[in-house]
């Protein structure tokens, strides 16, 4: 695998805040991420999974995360949320579809099958690359999201609990088979056959006994505007207490679905995954 | 004075970041602000002054000091950096100079006196707004900023002593004389005689024996760009050293000129002003 070349760097609580690009193999385009690097070396790395319309940059410039990491010795590496570059039909049609909207999945489906493969993007290629760019052990790798990256975090924790030591997401979709953005991006990316979506969807991958060794933890802002029609954090409870998944689902009074949310918690997530890696 | 209307909020650190606008008297035009309030009553405010091309939204966004205002009980008011929706000439042709570049002074040429009014601005309008829309001590305001707001602290801390606790800078244009950006600012809002100059630029006014009763606060990466140009932080020191400004400059290896720089310090910076107010 080529290294990715850095593009920009910026020290940051003694650390350094950086830019990358890279020719993936899964997406068969450049893609970009962002990196915190401590200043020691970094005992492991939490990856960043962004919801809908973000890129690289919204969590590294907007979350305030650097200086939990800093402390705790941990990377963080952001992804992309989509391949961009391409012209596939109906990729720039839509905010919450297509480029910006890649929802972790390898799609199936005319067209995004070649290019849409963001499960093995994250699990594979990124994966390898923090251990062999980064110098970090396999086995000292997480994941945390946001929304529909943190639908990201926990179902690739679920099909791949020997990649990831531990999951968090804020505001996650839980049950993307049931609210219209998950609907929309499987249908877009699997294809009409609602049997295939269960094995991308958190809910009802537990309800069908996976479970992920450690517990996960959620943080969920009680003013948030998507809460009852996308996010349905209920439905990811229900299912936990009925199969055994431990779950810590923290449900915060007037937070919304916005990064000052994020920021306001991050540092318990970091501590979170610092316990695990 | 109208009370300025409340656009968004959300809540962070337990307070509120918002967004507000209103019809400024002073630069006949709606102005956008950004604030932090604590979830206490606050005992005083820090206006932040952002740096070229910015708006009201950078600080709140990057800087991450939204916990350590809600640690101190302190509030924070960043006004966007000139007066938006106008046409004046060449007002729009240069990031450097009009739009988002307004420089906290009170312009006296032709088109740009009648709205570029910044330090009014800031200096009477807002500091009447704190006072009487959040409930802020008129002894209870400071001032911080960086780069061409960073010039803006020091220099409306030292014209107006009386009406600002303490002032402190992240790279700040300590010598606009003397330097691109402000030579093209001062002639553009100023006027081509140069003997006008000094009364807003920080390094002549202490040279010429201007004081602030409280030490000012800087900050300065050794990594940035703009360092040797246009910022000249010597010329700060050696003026205050002859003078005897206080003045407690940090000097900060391989740091930039970034937000990355401002998150890394911002802490320290709160509670400087917090020691004042």
């Amino acid at each position: 695998m080529e290294s990715a070349r850095l593009l920009k760097t910026h020290k940051t609580f003694e650390g350094q805040t950086q830019f990358w690009e890279h020719d993936s193999i899964q997406t068969k385009t450049k893609m970009k991420f962002s990196t915190f690097m401590p200043s020691v070396k970094p005992r492991g790395c939490v990856i960043w999974l962004s919801g809908l319309t973000c890129t690289d940059e919204n969590f590294i410039t907007k979350a305030g995360a650097q200086k939990y990491l800093q402390q705790h010795g941990l990377m963080v590496l952001c992804p992309d949320t989509s391949p961009r570059g391409l012209n596939l039909p109906q990729e720039h049609e839509h905010w919450d579809f297509g480029s910006g909207a890649g929802f972790y999945v390898d799609a199936t489906t005319s067209g995004y099958q070649d290019h849409y493969r963001m499960e093995s993007y994250v699990c594979n290629e990124v994966h390898s690359l923090i251990q062999e760019q980064f110098g970090v052990a396999q086995d000292k790798i997480s994941l945390m999201g946001h929304s529909m990256g943190g639908h990201g975090a926990l179902v690739l924790a679920l099909r791949h609990p020997e990649k990831f030591q531990s999951a968090s997401a804020f505001s996650p979709i839980v049950h993307p088979s049931e609210c219209p953005w998950g609907q929309k991006a499987f249908a877009g990316y699997l294809g009409a056959d609602k049997s295939q979506w269960c094995s991308y969807d958190t809910t009802e991958l537990i309800k069908l006994g996976k479970k992920h060794p450690r517990p996960f933890l959620v943080d969920q802002g009680l003013q948030d505007e998507f809460l009852d029609k996308q996010l349905l954090t209920d439905h990811l409870e229900q299912a936990c207490e009925k199969s055994g998944q431990k779950c810590l689902i923290h449900r915060r009074e007037g937070y919304d679905h916005s990064y000052y949310f994020i920021a306001s918690f991050i540092e318990s997530h970091i501590r979170f995954h610092a316990e695990y890696l």
